[in-house]
């Protein structure tokens, strides 16, 4: 469902200044979200450099509305339909055009702008993040089953129609920023650092009872459930390697995952001449948003550069396989390639959120993302998926097998 | 004096092959030296990506004719004239042209060639530098001298002419890799480490009477003992300051010096949105040596990135300047300009050699150069040098002021 306002949209909008020459306009597809509000604040530190011209969000039309006026946006779309009364009514008289439904989402992706956020989390994500890009947009990527789902499949139409893709979440902006467009050729290894989450220290038996609360205990990150629980199980971590396989076309054997429990260095690449370049920050998602929005030119994001004589210490140890065996799957599923990745990430969701819902235990959720697997592989659900229709229809076959699997 | 050989030199050497369509021509002064033999290991590591035009060094005429042999260069001039005979018999036969003298190295500099490396050690390596800049040439930049000396004009002739500088040492190649070519105006601030040297945990009153074996035992780094002095009294990053001031176009107050005891990240640079982008590599001069001999593509240097998950840990504390008092007059120095960073250099120069002969207490090598550029400005001796002959005068005028205060 796409609801279009009757009135005609004012070509100027009074609430906002006339995009300048270095104005750059954004569309904003999760405005309503972490990486939303993350964006709004670094906008608001840099009002003349930025200027929105659509927000999005899944669910929540009244804080949508409100996303949409405090940035000046000319349209706003709600994915799920349920949301359009709330939205609807938070922007009357306001001028801001209302829509809801995926392809209004679509719509807000496809505005004119500069560089489309995706932040939209989940599945719904890709369809509005596949189409900015295949329109040649250049996107700025949250959304991670953008990635992890279709990653040939959206690099390939990147490359086709010549759109920048801006990695926003922290390891892949620090490696994106390491990188500096140097040659793929060269490189000898790509690492992605983890905190190590909670249960760094613990016992893999612990680890397997792990209560809820305790899997949500991070120690250096502020996120939602879902994440948090991979971060906990490090699959994570296995989901980042895949996004960073098809973003910097590095091989799966080049790849690896060091400890970090400081959460400072975010990523870092060795080449073939011994020279390591190494991305840092402070554990604050403002610097890779500010990174993205301002790309190539950088504006201040509040956020500090994080001040090494200050923290002393950085330390480093190599991820326990044994102990995170989410993370070994997540690399198999990687090596395996096609559609593996797709299922792997579907049945993590609906595992992660049974654990959330008190229905399996902590170390359960990797043997059922593993039996999920095993199921389709043995019911040759496994393809490689050839459009983006396909990669989402493993997706919610793997999303089926594992409810299944619960039942 | 500039001798050359009589006979015409053959066009096509037939020691080495002949260059192909990728291979770049390089000219090593200073080939005999600590990175003209790094170079050497490196460009036999990768034999059909380089050729060696020419090669030079200041005194050592004997081991210049082996290198210019093993080497495969056409041309070969020794600085010292006094070098002329043992280099004019080392390469007898051999059909390798042999020439001494300053104008000699000039013309090794501008032989033709795609890259310059400029390796002698001390003041005589900046004439033959600054010459292969002002052609045009690219120039791998080991020499202290060239920016320390004449920083403002070695800079302006690069941009003029249109020369690259590629530094070598360790300090400014992790920068240089770190800044991928991104503009200057957005950095916070530029930072480059020191391992400390022999002296991080040692009292200032210690630290004044250490002896000359006390001075030369460097806990990282196998150096010469002037640049291992240098790096107990941390002037070296003084002058490294110096450097990257002119080379990064960053200002005096946005460098910074960092204490780093592993020598493993050599320097880092904070940007205004928070991220901080740091160069590491094994404390191996063979890693800057390959950056900038392959760049922009890269070769292996037959070093090894460093495995920070083996490494553990890595610490950081801020330099003391109480203790380290030659890096706070360094850092004066270059707040002065003009020719006070050339003065402190040359005085540097006399008053390191004195402790190294027994003359003087380590302690007292930064009074004296501080009184040398005391002297000069009381004299009016420190100008802002217009050319690199002016450069150069002042130079030799801290050299003579600071011999006549130890007399």
């Amino acid at each position: 469902m796409t609801a279009l306002k009757p009135v005609p949209v004012p070509s100027f909008d009074e609430r906002t200044p006339a995009p300048g020459a270095g104005q750059k306009r954004l569309a904003i597809l999760g405005a309503t979200g972490s990486i939303g509000r993350s964006c709004a604040q670094v906008i608001a530190g840099s009002p003349d450099r930025f200027a929105v011209a659509s927000v999005a969000s899944g669910r929540d039309g009244a804080a949508l509305a409100r996303a949409a006026l405090a940035l000046g946006a000319d349209f706003a779309a709600v994915a799920d339909p349920a949301g359009y009364a709330d939205l609807k009514s938070g922007l009357s008289g306001s001028g801001v055009e209302a829509a809801a439904g995926a392809d209004a989402v679509v719509e807000a992706a496809l505005r004119p702008a500069d560089l489309v956020v995706s932040a939209i989390v989940g599945a719904v994500g890709l369809a509005p993040t596949f189409a900015a890009i295949s329109a040649g947009r250049a996107v700025a990527l949250a959304n991670k089953e953008t990635l992890v789902c279709a990653g040939s499949l959206v690099m390939a139409a990147a490359q086709q129609a010549g759109a920048r893709l801006l990695p926003m979440d922290s390891e892949h902006n620090a490696i994106f920023q390491a990188l500096g467009g140097r040659d793929p050729a060269s490189i000898v290894r790509m690492t992605i650092t983890a905190s190590g989450g909670p249960f760094r220290q613990w016992s893999a038996e612990r680890i397997a009872s792990a209560t809820r609360a305790e899997a949500l205990a991070h120690p250096k990150w502020a996120m939602g459930p879902k994440v948090t629980i991979d971060s906990a199980s490090l699959m994570n971590k296995g989901l980042e390697l895949i996004e960073a396989h098809h973003l910097f076309a590095v091989p799966a054997e080049r790849l690896a995952v060091v400890v970090h429990p400081q959460s400072i260095v975010h990523g870092f690449i060795a080449f073939v001449d011994g020279s390591l370049i190494a991305g840092l920050a402070s554990p604050d998602m403002r610097t890779p948003i500010a990174h993205c929005l301002a790309y190539p030119e950088r504006v201040h994001s509040g956020a500090v550069a994080p001040d090494l004589a200050s923290l002393a210490s950085l330390t480093f140890e190599n991820a326990d396989l044994v102990k995170f065996p989410a993370l070994a799957l997540a690399i198999s599923a990687l090596a395996e390639g096609g559609g593996a990745p797709t299922a792997l990430n579907a049945a993590n969701e609906v595992a992660v959120a049974a654990f959330l819902d008190g229905r399996i235990a902590f170390g359960a959720i990797v043997g059922l993302v593993a039996r999920t697997l095993e199921a389709m592989r043995a019911a040759a659900e496994i393809s490689i998926p050839a459009t983006v229709a396909q990669a989402l229809a493993i997706h919610h076959i793997a999303r089926d097998r594992t409810t299944g699997l619960l039942a």
